[in-house]
C-alpha cells in the first residue's frame, strides 16, 4: 500500500510531529511505502493565486477554478503543485495529520488543499464528486491533536460535536473528491498529557493504524 | 459604528469583492467609519510561525500557542500581526467576505485568524471563550460565496446543511472569542449569476446590512 501523510505543524518535536512519525514507522515496518509532505519543512506557500499556474487562459479577470481547468487540460501547473499532485495520485492511503486549529487544519494545510485539490484535476470539468469522485479507490484519515479535552467536543460540550466540527474536512474535503474517508484519530488536550499519556496514545494510534482494512467507511 | 472588513479574494473584479465594496460603501454613506483587510492586496502571509514574534520565549521547542501568551504579555508580536489586532480591537462589527474553497475560508484566511485571534490577545490566559469572550460587545457576520447551487446545501443536499458546514467558523471563530454572531449573507453560485441577478443580490446584501441592528444573535 501507498501511504502519503500530509503533516502542518511547525515543530518537530511536538506530539502531532511525533503520530507522524508513529504512522511513517508503522507502515514502512510493515511492507509499505510512505511518503510525507511536511508543509512547514517545505516552507509550503498556501496562497492560491496565479503563481499557480505557468501560464493563465485569461489575463484580465482572474477565475482561480477556471485556471485550475485549464491548467489540468493543458498541463500548466506550477512544478510545486505538480510534485504534489503526483503523490496524491499515487497514494492509496492519504493521512492528515495536524493539530486542530480554530476547529480545522492550520492554514498551511487548508492553503495545501485549496491549490492540489483543484478543479479539473481532482474534480469537475467531467468528473464527479462524492460517491462518482475519482478518488474513490483511495482511503483517507485525519489524525488531529486538539488543546481542549474530551469533554469540550461533546454534542452538549462547549465547542460541540466533534464530528461535527471534522465534517466540513471528512464530507467537504476527502470525500468530496470520492475518498473513502476512515474513522479518525483524535489526541485530546495532547499538550496536557503527562509521559505514560503520551506513550499510551502512541500505541493506540499503532492499533488503530493496524485496523485499517477492517475499518467502517464513515463517507 | 467601526466596521472592520476582513476580505480574501485574489481578484478585485469578483463578485465577492464587489459584496466587500458595497459594504464598504453602505457604511460609509451611512455614517460609520471602515477599514478594509483586504489580504490578497496586502499579500498577507498566512503561516503562523516563529516569524509571528519579535522575541521567543522558548527556542528549543516552539509552542505555538505559549508563545502568543508571551508575546501578548510582553508586546512581542510582529508589527504585522499588531496592526490587524489593533483593527480587531477597534471594531464594533466584523465582516469576514469570503469565496467558500472547500467547505471553508480560502487559506489565507485561515491564517489570519490562526495568527491575529491569538491565545493570550483573544482567548486564554485569564480571557474566556464564547460566552465569557472578551469580543461579547462586537458583532461577527460572514459574507460567502459559493459554487454550488443552494439547492446542494440544504440537509438533504450533496453538500450538506450550510448551518453544519458554518458552525466551525461562526461557532469555532467568531463566538470563540465572544463575538455576537450575526446571521449570514450567502450568494449562491455567484459565478453562474446573470447580470440582473448579481444587481438583485447586491440590492438584498444592502437590505441585510440595513437590519443588522435589528437581527437575532445565531450565537
Amino acid at each position: 500500500m501507498n501511504v502519503f501523510i500530509i503533516h502542518a505543524h511547525p515543530e518537530p518535536k511536538s506530539y502531532s510531529s511525533a503520530l507522524k512519525d508513529t504512522a511513517l514507522n508503522y507502515f514502512e515496518n510493515s511492507g509499505n511505502k510512505v511518503i510525507v509532505s511536511d508543509l512547514y519543512k517545505m516552507k509550503f506557500n498556501p496562497v492560491g493565486d496565479k503563481n499557480d499556474f505557468k501560464k493563465l487562459s485569461a489575463e484580465v479577470f482572474f477565475k482561480y477554478q477556471t485556471e485550475q481547468v485549464n491548467a489540468s487540460k493543458n498541463d500548466l501547473f506550477s512544478d510545486e503543485i505538480k510534485i504534489e499532485m503526483e503523490k496524491l495520485l499515487w497514494a492509496d492511503l492519504v493521512i492528515f495529520n495536524f493539530p486542530m486549529w480554530w476547529f480545522s487544519v492550520p492554514a498551511i494545510m487548508k492553503g495545501w488543499v485549496d491549490r492540489i485539490f483543484a478543479m479539473g484535476f481532482s474534480y469537475g470539468a467531467g468528473k464527479g464528486v462524492y460517491a462518482e469522485g475519482i478518488f474513490k479507490t483511495k482511503k483517507g484519515m485525519l489524525c488531529v491533536t486538539t488543546g481542549g479535552p474530551e469533554s469540550a467536543f461533546k454534542e452538549n460540550g462547549r465547542n460541540g460535536d466533534i464530528d461535527k466540527i471534522l465534517f466540513p474536512i471528512n464530507h467537504g474535503i476527502l470525500y468530496f473528491v470520492g475518498m473513502q474517508t476512515l474513522p479518525y484519530f483524535i489526541v485530546y488536550g495532547a499538550a496536557r498529557l503527562n509521559e505514560v499519556e503520551r506513550e499510551t496514545k502512541i500505541s493506540e494510534y499503532e492499533t488503530h493504524l493496524s485496523k485499517i482494512k477492517e475499518m467502517n467507511i464513515l463517507y
